[in-house]
């Protein structure tokens, strides 16, 4: 079990609020001094998920991690939306980056921030130096999203489409804590990792319309994510130019680390390799070697 | 809306309790005079599903109604088991024949009983009349399970598989409230079709073991939905040789009518008609329909 301490609040810790050009305030929390890092993080996740690994890193680097729109403490919608999809938030990232950044920034990102960085990908290559990702689910993953039981996996991508799920999840603090618990422990290798700030996972869920706000995502992504599923989506011919580096953890319940061998479709310039002792969440699992893992790759596109 | 009296109670109501060989209680419910006929319910249903129909039915008919084991007012298992799948049941359905009627029963099934009375088709053609579908999914409808969005209707089947399931909807009677309501408004044509039993719905699924009973199914036929729905199952050649006739509910969202183009693969000798203003429940939806529906059928099958 990880010692609280490795989401520990770092001594120097600011937080940003900024508004977008449509009005929306997202919500950037700030350590460290040098070349710029931006972490974009998943669900059920916020700015904090990042602690561990930043803990390791903010000596020589500039650590930025956002709240996504609609969790941590960002702005939210107040019913279930299906606008915010990757290309939704890509267009927060590059904004949050065109006005913190005065130099290209590198990009670290885990599950919805994976999606995210690769929307980046396709579109802004000139405004980042790199991406990195700890688990990296790409459109060749196809049917076999449905196949090998792992139908059995991603019942929740359908369920938060409904009310049921704002409705029961949301019923009391309690549930919300019993719903988010469940994917902490049954998404990881280390089951007690984020037994250290359960508490605070629950309040920040607890908040209103961050059930929704995290729903939301699924719901906007839900016509791509059928297509895929289905055998139906298009892979572009177009690879993503910007260096990639990957690290998937080993045991991923959800993103099957054999999904690996589809990363090369979709990247000109990508390494994977394997974080043994980790499920979904390398960077709170593993965060020493995440914190290695990033720091080698960014000094090699920085060379 | 249904007045209330559609699931009243009829006058000559009486509960058997037996026990099978293996020591376990079943419940049936009885009512009415005449030929046999047994009806074999769904998730999330238990005996009381049928009243709306067998009530319309009991001046002509034995009508004997038992909570499949799991259910109701049967024995429950006390942790989520994985054998109380089509065959086990269909088991359990034999041996109630075999203690209570003292001629050849037809049997109506729906939802879980859907697949038990096939079960049965496959097995004991001696000992029964006929079987009679309220909806009526095969092996051969396969990846359909997973395709043109279905995906999002089927996550139920695999969040029953999880001990979240049983902690979260079974958190409190509120939270139960809630799940049960889902589905049983969900699932119909006519939304309101439950409101005047929702409390005992709720009371029924409240009871020690009876989520975990109705959860069972799921686990019990998970091995075989994944072979289905992943396009693995081998279709038996051998067709079911009792007459069988099927009402499906033309707007069920998640055993889909179109997929009553698959039965004459499995059946010898089956007739398909559609109830128009029907969803899943065709029994609650409508009652008058399925009565009719079935007397023709018995009526038939003894000439």
């Amino acid at each position: 079990m990880h010692t609280p301490s490795a989401f520990a609040l770092p001594e120097d810790i600011t937080h940003h609020f900024i508004e977008t050009p449509d009005g929306r305030k997202l919500h950037i929390a700030e350590t460290g001094k040098g070349a710029p890092l931006i972490f974009v993080h998943g669900w059920p996740e916020f700015w904090k998920s990042w602690l561990p690994t930043v803990n390791l890193l903010n000596k020589n680097y500039r650590c930025l991690m956002p709240c996504l729109y609609g969790f941590g403490l960002s702005d939210k919608p107040e019913r279930l939306s299906d606008h915010l999809d990757a290309d939704f938030h890509a267009g927060d990232i590059k904004f949050i980056a065109d006005q913190l950044c005065d130099e290209p920034a590198s990009l670290i990102g885990h599950d919805v921030g994976g999606y995210v960085l690769q929307s980046i990908g396709k579109s802004a290559s000139d405004a980042f130096n790199g991406l990195i990702f700890f688990n990296c689910p790409t459109a060749s993953v196809g049917r076999k999203w449905v196949e090998d039981a792992h139908v059995n996996q991603i019942w929740y991508q359908s369920f938060h489409l409904t009310e049921l799920a704002q409705k029961l999840v949301g019923h009391s603090k309690e549930t919300t804590r019993l719903y988010i618990e469940y994917f902490l422990q049954h998404w990881c290798y280390d089951k007690s990792c984020f037994a250290p700030v359960l508490d605070e996972w629950v309040e920040n869920f607890s908040r209103p319309n961050a059930l929704i706000g995290g729903f939301s995502w699924y719901n906007s992504n839900n016509e791509k994510r059928l297509e895929t599923l289905e055998g139906r989506i298009e892979i572009s011919k177009e690879k993503i130019r910007l260096p990639a580096a990957i690290l998937w953890g080993q045991h991923d319940p959800i993103l099957k680390s054999e999904w690996g061998a589809f990363v090369a479709a979709h990247f000109e310039n990508v390494t994977l390799d394997y974080a043994r002792e980790s499920g979904h969440f390398v960077h709170v699992e593993q965060p020493t070697l995440a914190a290695e893992f990033i720091e080698t790759h960014i000094q090699k596109w920085r060379a």
